[in-house]
């Protein structure tokens, strides 16, 4: 029975894998680049979508689709912060985005005004990790809140992730939390890994989040 | 595609309801009282084990199965705090424990010198939801960082859970959560819930979780 579920697994697996690069030509078509914001519920990938679509969302184009298991809280959040359109997928009990949920949320998305597309995934340290979306990277959210452990505990993610961003930093006074210990733990599993230090809520540290994104812009831009 | 994936699952739930109910059947004929304990990542489910382990272990004759993606991290925190036996179970990749992980482990169990069992399920707001371990009741750990409307964006498991454990409320006056809102969320979704309130870091509201426990135990002694 096992072994059933593991060949169907690798059949899903692989038609997904197809599809993401499908995701990926029409990027690349459009020099969009796209990052997969993948985290636990609640440490604050919408939050910082909201932050982020405020200060920059018209000046870098930004668009955004976003998944969720049952509702559309988090599109409603982000639709309050911008003009832009926020596609919105539910995934109706799966624990993770795929690429096909991701190919279709494309079509409601103006690519030719778009430079940047963040796909909120839906919160799991650990069904998304395996699913190319056909983003340029995945970025993990690593709340203080969580514990330094999590990347010793939830490997894939961090395997396979780009960037880290450790949130809601404005807490560290008051939790028994090592920052740097944390990050050793990530760099441990993924020693390329790069660092943002955030708090949305309070919005401090978001500069160099900022920078990066509108360094990531310009290189599409120029790349167009 | 997604028929055929939908097909093996239920077959596969089929057979875990039936190994669910082997589970139940062993620890009912040791008045064992088990409870599944589940949560986002680091919501404080091993703290709060810890504490529990500390003050209650012995005189209530607790046992711990404890499930994880790839480590025994929880296990060790934990058996630095009992000299009981804490059964380690690791998923190998998957976002849950399942009841045959659980009928296996409790191999390990002296179940006649048992009388509550925890089961801590992986960090997993998702996955666990659908599978019946053989527990008497989940619960669910909700924290005060994660935003109030997780229940409303992870229904299934505050619908099945019988009790929440809001946790690290020792943070509530250093976040945007309020927390009457938190419980009127989880109430809509599942109006019999009822609810503890702890920080199990600092050590707080524990009194009420552990004369609930302490009931538990002397109700499962009364029938035995």
């Amino acid at each position: 029975m096992t072994i059933r579920t593991i060949e169907v697994r690798e059949r899903v697996m692989a038609r997904n894998d197809q599809l993401a690069q499908q995701v990926r030509n029409r990027l690349a078509a459009h020099d969009v680049a796209a990052f997969n914001l993948v985290s636990s519920p609640g440490a604050g990938k919408t939050t910082l979508l909201e932050r982020t679509l405020a200060a920059l969302g018209e000046e870098l184009e930004i668009a955004v689709i976003t998944g969720d298991v049952q509702t559309r809280n988090d599109a409603v959040r982000l639709a309050a912060h911008t003009d832009r359109i926020v596609s919105a997928v539910i995934t109706g009990g799966a624990c993770h985005l795929d690429a096909l949920q991701v190919l279709t949320a494309l079509d409601e998305v103006d690519l030719a005004r778009t430079r940047i597309l963040f796909i909120e995934n839906v919160g799991n340290l650990v069904c998304p990790a395996n699913w190319d979306l056909g983003e340029r990277g995945k970025i993990v959210l690593f709340s203080v809140t969580e514990g330094e452990d999590k990347p010793l505990k939830y490997p894939a993610m961090f395997e396979r992730a780009r960037h880290v961003i450790m949130t809601k930093t404005d807490l560290l006074e008051h939790v028994p939390f090592d920052i740097r210990l944390a990050m050793a733990n990530a760099r441990q599993v993924n020693p390329s890994l790069s660092f943002f230090d955030v708090s949305a809520w309070r919005a401090t540290g978001l500069q160099d989040w900022f920078t990066f994104l509108r360094r990531v812009a310009a290189r599409e831009s120029a790349a167009a």
